[in-house]
């Protein structure tokens, strides 16, 4: 029922507003006697915080995250206890701006109606609870995901900005953090450079492709048939803002496969079974193979732009609107942490709920 | 932690393999007092039911459903009584197959492997747990789901098969019981009787692209952050055997969107707010708008083909597969009245969470 | 939420009335590759079968389980899969009895008024949902459970009957399966004989208490807080039918207690530590100890007795009820494998939760 | 799963530790448009705060809440959104003490060693996660709940000190907030007044029982059959630190009953139902039945005491201890406004359950 928690064994449940005090996480579930620091948290947020360049929405926040329980120092360093780290960032950046714009309007696109229609009000400084502020409590949470599964590597890579794809012939994972876009492709990069400055400059914006993928993650986590890898990856990365898709492996070019081309063949190789091509995006049955999870989802293009736009107020009056502010000309960039977080917290949890029904 | 059951108002458990002695669901959460009858279950079943044209697997089921708990009758008629509802179907036709082929062998594509490796043993009669009968219990608890909410109707079609996309502009909502496709597209659907043909007599398969649409949905259902209502739909869906991608309006078209595009705009009717457009599926912030709810799902090809392919065995040497037996030559098709049946559930779900926490 | 599941790793839903085909469980969670056999369940069923002495209703239930799904033959005998094993057990003896008196009358001490409160109807067929015959669904789950915790040996007794306790000193557990009580008292077993009977002639009923003693549950299971042992342990014996108390080890006789008598001191032995009494019974902080696990639980008297009461009907009219037919004289006696059941659950599941988190 | 999680539809999820930097909870799945003021949460906790006189812990802690999110300012005042209520308490008494005496061995009566056997490590600073301070964030969390509930009073009273049980008689709710023993028997309050100095001045501790009335619950809150509202107080009030035992109603007593005498009888009122008794403490069948739910628990007497007693150290080796330090000698004192908050939480929980499935 938890509207604000996900994960079983390893469960995260954040809380805050944009404009509220604080924002935050409590990351229940963890194991304990595993390392973690504050620096270690600090740095994935530090990979989603705006104002890094100007693609990315000039707010300015520090995103400082502090530890207020579940960690305690030993002569091995500061260790998790086993009881719930709770995760808290203060809001900073809370200028007072004037909300007489869209106090009672409906941005198209946003959650305002929505929010309205459900609790009969709804916080309109910021967006509220429906800001992508939340993510950088995800974030949090996935850097103490990380720490439970040190053999697994997830990464994430924007492959996709309007309809200009990458080059996958050209993925260089040390290109991500070389350019803005966290793009892998460099030639790619340099064309989203100019390509997004001018979408940026019109006051528009653009939808984008991320990838996850997720290397070392053992065979056999997952679990039929509502706890599949894949239902909750799906979840997961759905529940991002703006997301509006995913897919694993082939995902919907699967449609258009025949049998004969989909199923990954297999070899016995010197460490273990091999298969030939990775359609299943490392999962079978719920399952994962030992291939590489691989997953990808679609964020839809900012909603607040400089173009006005029709709409209707709380009275039920047509009105236009026009979103002014500090915004993100693609919100999909600051998307790529957050989806690593999700399936680092996913895997994770994965990995707790077999060792509890099947042990290792 | 539930690994077989999913929703949290309205839940379902599923059990059941597909050559065990019964099949089916535990259905808890449903209100009392509505009516229900074993013929409206069975009438959602009897449309995924093998064996009706020469498209799906020839396999025999009767799919017969006995109600076990959580009715009684009444002066109106059957009613529920707000205890857990049982459906249980048996298997008939569990024909002493020579499984020696499958016995020890991994069929690519298929979770043979990944339970091996999961569990240390796999039920290989038929697939087990992970076979596509299971399905029939989702069915069954989607018509259970109906039931509580009568104003919402959800219905499902083909709308990809291979790379081939029926032609919108010729939708008609009656084709899809006229032709053995659910294909929504009468002239496509003809082209399909052929196209399937020739993959099946090729002992092939293909992939395909389902669309469910949920009309009647009242504005307010689904929650922030990790209760939205596109969440739990993606993990319903991901959750169908076979399905690599789910995707809700404009889904991963949304990428290639600018934001005054992708935003609808909204103006007032004379019923209330009316959206100029409908990317976003009907979801806002997790939140339904009251505008029809789309979400779309890719099902890959069936991975039991008549081709032979490279696999291992359970002692790791090399060898070749070729699965016999009465399979669909897209699996896509019997997915549709699953897909109702899930998105029925996720809904029936979210009505019963948002009455508990607002009321209405 | 649900309603009908208890348990998170090791998860069991029920189903079924008294008067409905069949009542059963699904046991979602269990690990692979655990030897189980029809014979299993059904010796811990017979042992909660009525009509087994004078003592206990004369209702006739055969009470047959059948496995339905979650088991496999392998070369080392029937084992679990992994994947949930549903059980049923059909109703036989439903005898078509007239229920004029019943339907529109509550009877006090019954939960007909609270369920015709709540659900706005009743299935008043032998206490529908309500009555005790689900519990023979969670002793089926219990003799699953106990596969899953060989280790650990769980059984009850009943220590009291009305105001008589038995001798502690003359505890016997080989006692517990001569006489018709479960008690663990040669005399006091005797005396309740004929105690019983003349409350049994009376028409009348009486209460009692029974001890669930779990012997070779390792140190380290339970969590805090909200996942306490004890908090799981009071939860699960509570929801057993007609169940108004709980304690732990000295429970409700702690209150009574000085510091210095109740904290068990420790001493260091020759298999680990030792403690010198248990007052804790076993679970210090919600976590258990290594000393046997020791719960209580007091059942109330029948509510089914020949003295006509004073209630009301469905209309509100005031009138007499005298609730006829085959009840148990002290339904405390056949709670006691049902205590056990739950006990041994409530320690499977943890067991698994603490693994999932901790491994071993 | 969730170790640090409760309830489903009203969830509590509290964090902190007695010597980190904050505790707090996050209350989610609270309704929209609530009235709700800091100093409303405030009042509660300052029943609950230590230092308020001698019988209390001398431990000064100011115990000031904020709330982090979740609320907003309207025309109305600040009310709820529906999105996560945040609650922190910083601790502010971390006086940095000598912890070299319970550093290494394991306090008797404590959760010292079982946090050392499940998780490898423990905080020795002040009880760490299982100390007492934890129920701060439940009082806190409750303070939230009554304002769902606000026709429902919920009231809690010691009623019993070592062997000394209240004169039931002289019961007047009015005394519970003039004495420092939360009693409500005037007379029995000055007794306890010499009797606990008494033990004090001794340096030992001593057990209490507190019993938590809840008027103006309306019938049909609960579910059959894990969802028993008896079940669920059973475990929230167990999971208090130092309880050992909870009853309902009749409770223990039920156990000593004929059926005729523990049956409560009906009559029909001018407002409805009326029951001629309470020994079902308002629930039937686990659901309520309108009249007070009655529940109590027995908490132990406090572990920390002056009086040596018999140990181990971490390393096996049989030593004494003697907790010094600022303790409660009838730690069942401050048990009680926590007692009210569990079952506030626990009814309102009930009451967003029961309109998800049944409606009003």
């Amino acid at each position: 029922m938890s509207f604000n928690t996900f994960g079983h064994m390893f469960r995260v449940t954040t809380f805050g507003e944009s404009h509220g005090v604080a924002l935050g996480c409590v990351v229940d579930g963890c194991p304990p006697r595993i390392p973690l620091t504050v620096e270690e948290i600090q740095r994935d947020l530090d990979r989603r915080r705006p104002g890094q360049s100007r693609f990315t929405t000039q707010r300015q926040e520090a995103d400082q995250v502090k530890i207020l329980s579940g960690v305690m120092e030993t002569d091995a360093g500061q260790v998790t206890t086993g009881t719930p780290i709770a995760l808290m960032i203060e809001n900073t950046d809370q200028r007072s701006k004037d909300y007489s714009e869209i106090k009672d309007k409906f941005r198209p696109g946003h959650a305002d109606y929505t929010y309205e229609a459900k609790y009969g009000l709804r916080d309109y400084r910021g967006g509220g609870r429906s800001s992508a502020r939340e993510t950088a409590a995800r974030v949090a949470a996935g850097a103490v995901a990380r720490k439970i599964i040190p053999d697994v590597k997830v990464r994430a890579a924007l492959v996709q900005m309007g309809p200009h794809k990458i080059d996958r012939a050209a993925w260089d994972w040390d290109e991500i953090g070389r350019n803005p876009f966290f793009c892998p492709d460099k030639a790619k990069a340099e064309f989203f450079a100019d390509y997004l400055d001018d979408i940026r400059k019109k006051g528009s914006s653009i939808g984008a492709v991320i990838e996850v993928v997720a290397e070392g993650v053992p065979a056999g986590l997952g679990a039929p048939i509502y706890g599949k890898l894949d239902s909750d990856l799906a979840s997961a990365l759905m529940s991002i803002n703006a997301v509006k898709g995913v897919e694993i492996g082939a995902g919907f070019g699967a449609a258009e496969l025949h049998g004969e081309d989909n199923a990954d063949e297999m070899r016995m190789g010197n460490n273990g079974p091999v298969f030939l091509s990775n359609h299943a995006g490392g999962i079978l049955g719920g399952i994962s193979t030992g291939q590489a999870v691989v997953a990808r989802f679609a964020v839809k293009p900012t909603s607040s732009i400089l173009t006005p736009r029709r709409t209707i107020d709380k009275s039920g009056t047509d009105t236009d609107i026009m979103t002014k502010g500090r915004h993100d000309p693609c919100v999909g960039i600051r998307a790529v942490p957050v989806g690593e977080a999700m399936v680092a917290c996913v895997i994770a949890d994965h990995l707790l709920r077999h060792r509890g029904q099947v042990g290792f």
